[in-house]
């Protein structure tokens, strides 16, 4: 199922304080660009992580990873392809790739759980689950 | 009275992540600095910010600044120096000095006010006022 | 002459990790609007930053403040409003207005100096004064 | 042989900042606290990053992912355990737990491979080649 969903794309322009002393990006600020990636898909979808937060619902990653091909540097301009690849009744997983310019530079992924207030696990949304499903 | 009230020295190691290209320590990361600095000044009270919050108070930063004499490195071990230097019932002031082996890299200051979780003005805990009434 | 020139606008959406734990913006993240302002209102005028370092002219941090007067929360939309209000052959300086939905929620300022590589002063590449001059 | 290397601790006290608006320490701060954990366990090894950079040997993030179990908060003090697990000529492999007060919160690695300063592949210093190898 995963191949059939439709990639969303977002462009993220490198900040100057996420570039570490060796000029590229800090490994770690990858994780920030995955999130706006599937913050982006969300809202694409017409959801928003906030609404679905307000709501009662926290959205919890459980799971993350990330590889490195080539570094991105300051002030470059990124697409952060975002891919729903999975998901059932509490989890969710997205996959991403980071490119510039057609280069890949990063891919990655994150599972994320629902979850109420106390962290206990909770069925997602069933607008979201709607939604997603209509993909 | 500021002038006698006594400063807390507080040690921070430089992260990678904190440095840019430029190999020095991303101007913005002071405020964090400042933070632990002012942290543990009121740990060395008896108080913790975490405690002040649970019980209801928000400390918010209403105004911030701070002057840049000479980089920070990664790895480096750095001093901030905190000063209490004013307070009421609703607001507190502090300064600090970041220095590395004597020489002064900057200085700044933060004014934090008390509210409620609505963002009301509220007065100090009166455990705090105490314990800073009585540096 | 600064009330004349015009303040350039860019929109910054407000990152996940961005906020606290009270729910709003770390007081720091602020800086790193305001450095996507001046950013953005130097490439407006046809010069990046990027392209001064690459150059071998470094744009430090000097001075820099804020203060905060509403909160700006998770997913908000912000505009940052920024405005070169003086320079001469080393110096530059910079203030900036956030807002959201045309309500203020902090002004700042930074104060940039020119050097070389080794830190030492520097004079303004004569392009980028041009290019001030005649706004 | 993994299985029979130390791990190496140190603690992380969390700061304000790094935590979200859920009040959990934000998913990609843990990067950072694996970062100070690799770089603790150098320097027990009398190795610092700083110098092995310094010296033209860059040692770059090419892959790393992180697993979470339970939430830290704000202020917690955190013990980063370190275990360099394998390396080879060019890469190595660090694992690590993140607990507090004997809880396990997250579990994560990160590979870094060894480039010169344009990124192409070089032998690790022989120097730390040999304190690891002597572990």
């Amino acid at each position: 199922m995963a191949g059939s969903l439709p990639a969303h794309e977002t462009q993220v322009r490198v900040r100057y304080g996420e570039v570490d002393r060796m000029g590229v990006v800090y490994h770690g600020h990858y994780l920030v660009y995955f999130e706006q990636g599937r913050t982006e898909l969300l809202r694409s979808l017409g959801v928003t992580y906030r609404a679905v937060e307000d709501a009662g619902t926290l959205l919890v990653v459980v799971d993350t990873g990330a590889r490195y091909y080539l570094p991105a540097r300051y002030d470059d301009l990124l697409t952060v392809s975002t891919r729903l690849v999975d998901f059932g009744r509490i989890r969710m997983r997205f996959e991403y790739e980071v490119s510039r310019d057609g280069d890949r530079l990063a891919t990655g992924h994150t599972v994320l759980a629902s979850t109420d207030s106390e962290g206990r696990p909770k069925r997602l949304p069933a607008d979201l689950l709607e939604r997603m499903n209509s993909l």
